[in-house]
């Protein structure tokens, strides 16, 4: 890719930002050094588009924080439009599956939400510490997640209102701990979310174990109880693997942490 | 985003193509439609890159050819830098992976390897096919296959000779039939991959089984037979879902076709 190019690229990055951004955080995106072209003409280095997609794909696990020359490029991505295309795309598609469904309407037909960064987003406070640049920091996040002001993925909020219209139940499942319950219910009513069969907060009980043993476990609970686990969204591949993970799964993107 | 900006981006298009390609099949590239800008800024209508993103997550499931307003797009891609950098991520997690075990060296540690997209790669065909937009037509397939042709995929010919330097050994498991084991084995060997533990083909008892059934099948007469299935790795999540799929998996990027 020679000089010429970069400079279009960038003068149409700089077009492009200036377009406005949803969050209006772009003072966290302090400089703009565009890792790639538009049709992937390579940097040298890390191509920060393939550590995204391996995250995405399940390849790149037990990540700590993303790769500190991918905090710009990672920003652009969660604060532009892709982000919230690639999660449309996900919350489309899971409707499209529900759709063809034929529903017992008996009651037992539940669809499984996790909260953070698929019903909720903690995007506001990812903007301020590095879009997972920053090791987590567990008394930050619990001080952001106790004002209870994340806003919906609104993706997720459209899809859920939609599957609550086709006769579907919703139970949220979360590693949040029983002791942000309150919390979480203010939270998810303000952001839209105003009904649920279960709101299943990690107790005392589950501490230390994996999401992935965690939310198995729970989920072989509702089976149990004869729910059918129609469908079950998360954005970390921890959501959706294990036993029983539901008759189908979504992934939505979230290239900004990572939970076992 | 504004006019100028797309112009920029445009221009900034033509310039990084005219700088060339691998494949030299540019001609198929016919006309530059640009689907989205470097930051992901949205052109009206289907997101091309959350398409991709959708199938390299398994979200987007069960498609019998891509959209055909994609086809621009995924030409670019697959011809172009990115599709190259996405396997080379890949394949770089399978050797960190491969390289921080401990492995026994008695000759049943094994690496499985897909063929098709995996270990060769189909793309001078399938740029003559429109990247997957045309649908299959298996005699046209069959008669490309049978040139014995196919080159390897870089990334997976490097990632093979590495795992076998640490003394693994790999087992070829292919959809391909039975009937294509001599000519299978002549592309193999004149692409770079000259030894392997085991080519398993796809026999008449397993015809009419989805590539899910019959690859576990196969994996577990591996396993009952001693072999330690150490990594997996292949382009269609039905090269690494079902049981057993050995202790990690690896998704290479696809976008072409889809095999159940």
């Amino acid at each position: 890719m020679g000089m010429l190019s970069l400079l279009l690229l960038f003068l149409a990055f700089i077009v492009a930002i200036s377009g406005g951004s949803e969050v209006g955080d772009l003072r966290k995106i302090h400089s703009l050094r565009p890792q790639f072209g538009a049709a992937g003409t390579p940097v040298p280095g890390l191509s920060c588009l393939s550590w995204r997609l391996g995250v995405e794909a399940h390849n790149i696990i037990e990540w700590r924080t993303i790769p500190q020359v991918c905090e710009d490029y990672l920003g652009h991505y969660m604060i532009g439009h892709q982000y919230k295309k690639d999660s449309e795309a996900v919350a489309k598609e899971a409707f499209v599956y529900a759709q063809s469904l034929k529903l017992a309407k008996d009651g037992k037909d539940i669809w499984v939400f996790d909260i953070d960064e698929t019903a909720l987003s903690n995007l506001p406070y990812y903007a301020d510490h590095g879009f997972g640049a920053e090791p987590y920091n567990p008394t930050l996040f619990k001080g952001w997640v106790n004002t209870g002001k994340a806003p919906p993925l609104p993706e997720s909020l459209k899809l859920y209102k939609k599957l609550l219209s086709i006769g579907l139940k919703v139970v949220f499942l979360t590693g949040r701990p029983e002791n942000q319950r309150n919390i979480t219910t203010i939270n998810l009513k303000n952001a839209g979310y105003h009904t649920w069969e279960k709101l299943i907060l990690k107790g005392a009980s589950a501490s230390g174990t994996t999401a992935v043993v965690y939310k198995s476990s729970e989920r072989e609970k509702m089976e149990r109880n004869g729910y059918r686990i129609i469908g079950n969204i998360g954005d970390q591949w921890s959501d959706i693997l294990g036993t029983p993970v539901g008759n189908r799964t979504f992934k939505l993107p979230d290239p900004m942490y990572y939970i076992n």
